[in-house]
């Protein structure tokens, strides 16, 4: 199990990057820290207020503008394989003169910027290339990072597996009398234990807190008979998220009510993921999800969307949520997490990790979907 | 201890800053998730792909939009308790347009947008405002985040205590034979365990590793007799930040090579600390730890800045650093942290946070300066 791609995969990102600019009529991609940055030439760098940018030409080399106290951070990371110039500034140069430099004298370049550059970069940018025309890479990253690979479907279901292997010893921490907190703490170290690299969230929902959706952890105790949610997920080395949810029975039996909301759920979920092939639009999961829980008349306790894409993010495209009319294709990955929440008294939703594949689907979580009963 | 300053603190801010605004002519601030939407109204936001955005204008109301779901989250956070509106949206609901609608009809406002939003929500709040001119908030808000309040200097001396007394603990954890990556988990566990509400970073940086300025942990052990750097922080659940480094002797006799450039350090830092007061420019010093170091001999091996403000963010104005001409002023809060790094061998660092007085300097760490020996 690799802790990243082979030096290939990113050569080939960026080619396709530049070939889908060019065609786009953009000049350049400039590409801060983030999920664009690690997607393109694999380097995780710290968001610091110190200008990170990939400088990426449609018709000239790549160069990654680095500050000098982290240039052995860039040098440490996939990025120096891939045969890039890494240009270093030092504390008193202008990083954004040093990239404008770059561009080249040419007027009023089309410039594409990382989505979630932050607001003050954009500026900078601007006043210090006139006449540049600001769009968002996302207009060109969009469609590479949302058709995931063979070796990104591999990443992604062995972060699956990671976090199937933390809810198979959930009987080991979560019980009655202790807290939400304690058995957080727990799944953290687990996950970290199992091959994340990172713990990213950790919600244990214990009766009424399982009724909010995106409760995390308290102080509550658990106590014998609640259902908890358990919503877990993290990074694994390679950057690739995990992110799965169950719902468990702390001891004693349930209630007629909740074991009858529960198979709605498990119902619904299982006909949402059914529903998953090429060609069928995004928000037809959402509905395939939707319509059992509203039959048996819990439409009204299903908060939120059925899902959200997953990546070297935890949500990015694509939603699975009504409007979104995009049709699903091979190598799109995403949550299906259908939830019914009865406010102030419990909750329970179920979440696994799919794949659109060339025929169906391949789920990417395989532990069983039944209530467990701790 | 609390773990939030009291609603008059974030009234008092939200008065201010609409107040600045209004002078410079700005029509509404724009605030979504970070530090600026913490210190205007308490509420740490999670950074999600839904849109969450506190709308200040100058003539009206704020309001807080939030997406349905979070909507809890806003409710529990110090926001609550201001009067303002929560306005949530839901899964299908447009945010952008919402803002649009709060905004009114007037053509051609001038939006301050917080110096980090993303570049795909500053292009969305463009297009679905007509002819918006687009400016920072930073702008309007870097006077009063950069003048610290006595409450929020209070605020960062907790900070620096609870980040002492991980220091003062340091011989239970740092001893030859443990990896840098063990200690680090100590550290960070104890780190949680003095009061903060997040371990946010943990540099152990053993022997060789010293000479990196930004190494963080590895696998490496540490051998009797290293020279240890180990800088760590965190933030405390009021949000305000701390930031402190020591450097050890695991074991042994310091050469008397390093024994003499840690005195040189040591002294340096003093000078430093000591140049500190109201009117000094905040790149004197910088100069006034540089110039001992220089003076020694070991100038090209000091390869940073000095220091960087603090508050709710660890790394904000002032910018101990060359070229910086801002005269310092009473509530400024600034780490000092020359450091000595002798490429492949070893290196040292000593930090403390300060805040410039009425008078000159309140050091906020007060563990001694002294070369540790563990």
């Amino acid at each position: 199990m690799s802790g990243s791609l082979p030096s290939s995969a990113f050569t080939d990102r960026l080619a396709r990057a530049r070939k889908v600019a060019a065609e786009r009529g953009v000049d350049a991609l400039l590409i801060t820290p983030g999920a664009d940055l690690r997607y393109l030439v694999g380097y995780q760098a710290m968001p610091l207020e110190r200008l990170t940018c990939l400088v990426l030409p449609a018709g000239a080399d790549p160069v990654l503008v680095v500050p000098l106290l982290e240039r052995p951070a860039a040098l440490a990371s996939p990025a120096a394989e891939l045969g890039l110039e890494i240009r270093a500034w030092d504390e008193t140069d202008d990083p954004f003169a040093l990239v404008a430099g770059l561009l080249g004298p040419g007027s009023g370049p089309r410039l594409a910027v990382a989505n979630r550059m932050w607001a003050e970069q954009v500026l900078r940018f601007s006043a210090a290339i006139p006449g540049a025309d600001i769009s968002l890479a996302g207009a060109v990253l969009h469609d590479l990072r949302l058709h995931k690979s063979a070796e990104e479907v591999e990443a992604l279901f062995r972060a699956g597996a990671a976090i199937d292997a933390v809810h198979a010893r959930m009987g080991e921490w979560l019980r009655p009398g202790r807290t939400e907190a304690a058995v957080g703490r727990d799944i953290a170290d687990a996950m970290v234990a199992a091959g994340h690299e990172v713990a990213s969230f950790t919600i244990v929902a214990s009766g009424p807190n399982g009724a909010s959706p995106h409760h995390h952890l308290s102080d509550r105790v658990i106590q014998s008979g609640d259902p908890v949610v358990v919503d877990i997920g993290g990074a694994m080395p390679d950057g690739y998220c995990s992110d799965c949810t169950r719902t468990y029975l702390a001891g004693g039996e349930p209630t007629d009510e909740f074991a009858a909301y529960y198979e709605v759920l498990r119902q619904a979920q299982q006909a949402s993921v059914a529903a998953v092939r090429p060609g069928v639009p995004a928000e037809r999961v959402d509905a395939a999800a939707r319509e059992p829980i509203a039959a048996a008349g819990y439409g009204a306790y299903f908060v939120h969307r059925t899902g959200h894409g997953i990546g070297l993010e935890e949500h990015e495209d694509p939603y699975i949520v009504a409007g979104n009319t995009e049709p699903l294709a091979p190598g799109m990955a995403f949550s299906i997490e259908p939830g019914i929440y009865l406010p102030g008294r419990h909750g329970a939703r179920i979440e696994d990790i799919v794949v659109c594949t060339e025929t169906g689907v391949r789920p990417l979580n395989l532990a069983p979907h039944e209530l467990v009963r701790l």
